[in-house]
């Protein structure tokens, strides 16, 4: 199996790769257009793309790519972003006056920053890519610079781990998911945890979001994940919805509920039905 | 007035912050956290942040920022992205053999790069910043690079539009709200559009968001934004949402609303209402 993501070799995305699809082969695409490509164009069999994170909500671009691109979502996987601070063997912590990673990466560890070079304070220096970053340190043989990336890109790149788990906060997630071209057709199984996600399309007008919500909720459908937006601008007479909802559409409750969504919407988009990670449970 | 935004010179929160506080002087700063920051520390009077891009969700870390600082909302604007290909005056467009910029803004304008160099395809390099990749090709005098960014960082740094506008998509808006330490206290008016912004808390649980939303639709208030997020991760019981709606805390709608709203919720902050721009109506 060959599973393509967005980035690097040790990246995070390559880290969620592994996991959700092991003893497969893994791609690097520069961006998510080119995944995307990849998967249109059978170069690689699935993707693996991060929809959401706790700290930075939607991903870019991303629910506007599997709507376009017709996807189906197969596993969704919750990886805790745990950043480390990695230099080449030689470096001595104290000789450290340069920082680099993805500015995100250097927000998210500010704190701990801090408090770690409290006396020598290097320079923070926001680059495009964590686990570039971490390769070109690699390359360059530097002992004065550090860069913040994964425990993954340490091992790639044979880099020592100078602090781990450098995040800041401790409840930072990224919900990665696993997508096919084929609809995912898992079986509904009694006893396991479903998540369906699907964008919905309504009329942009008062109260056409709670109708939709008072079917989910008269079917003891949980909502985990809503969120609005308008395709065409602010000014759209169409509104749409990204949701990921409890349940699998086979299932007693999500099955009576999918007709009365689909005659109360412009439209609906189906991405599937998928294993919950156990973390949600 | 001093107004506060993330970013360099030319970046398009400076473009923001000149039409939401004409005649103010414009103070950039390195992330949102530090734009906070001297907000809380009073060295700038309002800052002006982007919460929202029609195409890549919510603006990363914005919701816990305005919730964890006592921000309040004074005024929106909804700017149009149009990013310029900008070169030194010596450049001629042929020699041009790499474009810089911010890795979103070269996805934002990979289809018209690749229709106006389809015979001399210049390599696309990724920055950490647009305004900031003007700057450095101003002070360089090199005259084989051009960069993506705005009309702003042509006037700033001196730099000749090679070519005007080439996003790929005309429908590419980000949301910019005018923020400051106090209540905005916008006196209702009968024949002006509001927009009032809130985050509420309830219990994690099924038919919670479903409740709401009928108070809101029974006062015919529309819904305009809706994000939820689960700020202590995907256990949490606590479900948080940050939405934005139609009308004014003191019009005849919202001001019974609220108390019901205050009566369903573990928690309401209320950002403020301020007036809608005029482009949503």
């Amino acid at each position: 199996m060959k599973i393509g993501y967005q980035g690097t070799d040790g990246a995070y995305s390559h880290i969620a790769s592994q996991i959700l699809s092991p003893n497969s082969s893994y791609i690097g695409f520069y961006d998510f257009f080119d995944a995307f490509a990849a998967l249109n164009q059978q170069t690689v069999d699935k993707i693996v793309i991060p929809i959401e994170n706790s700290y930075a909500g939607r991903v870019a671009d991303v629910h506007r790519l599997i709507a376009k691109n017709n996807i189906y979502f197969e596993a969704e996987y919750i990886l805790k972003i745990q950043h480390q601070l990695l230099a080449n063997h030689a470096t001595k912590p104290q000789d450290i006056t340069e920082i680099l990673s993805h500015e995100q990466a250097i927000m998210q560890c500010q704190d701990n920053l801090k408090r770690i070079f409290a006396t020598t304070t290097p320079k923070l220096i926001p680059v495009n890519d964590t686990a570039d970053a971490a390769k070109r340190l690699m390359q360059s043989n530097n002992t004065t610079s550090a860069v913040i990336a994964s425990s993954l890109s340490a091992k790639i790149y044979n880099l020592q781990i100078i602090h781990p788990d450098i995040q800041d906060a401790q409840d930072n997630f990224t919900n990665f998911i696993l997508m096919s071209k084929k609809p995912s057709n898992h079986p509904f199984q009694n006893n396991k945890n479903y998540i369906t996600s699907l964008i919905f399309a309504i009329d942009n007008k008062s109260g056409g979001l709670a109708k939709i919500l008072n079917i989910l909720c008269d079917h003891n459908i949980d909502l985990l994940k809503i969120e609005s937006y308008i395709p065409g601008g602010v000014k759209s007479h169409k509104a749409e919805f990204f949701i990921s909802c409890s349940g699998h559409t086979q299932d007693p409750n999500l099955s009576i509920a999918m007709p009365k969504l689909h005659a109360s919407c412009l439209d609906v988009k189906l991405f599937g039905s998928y294993l919950a990670d156990e973390k949600r449970l």
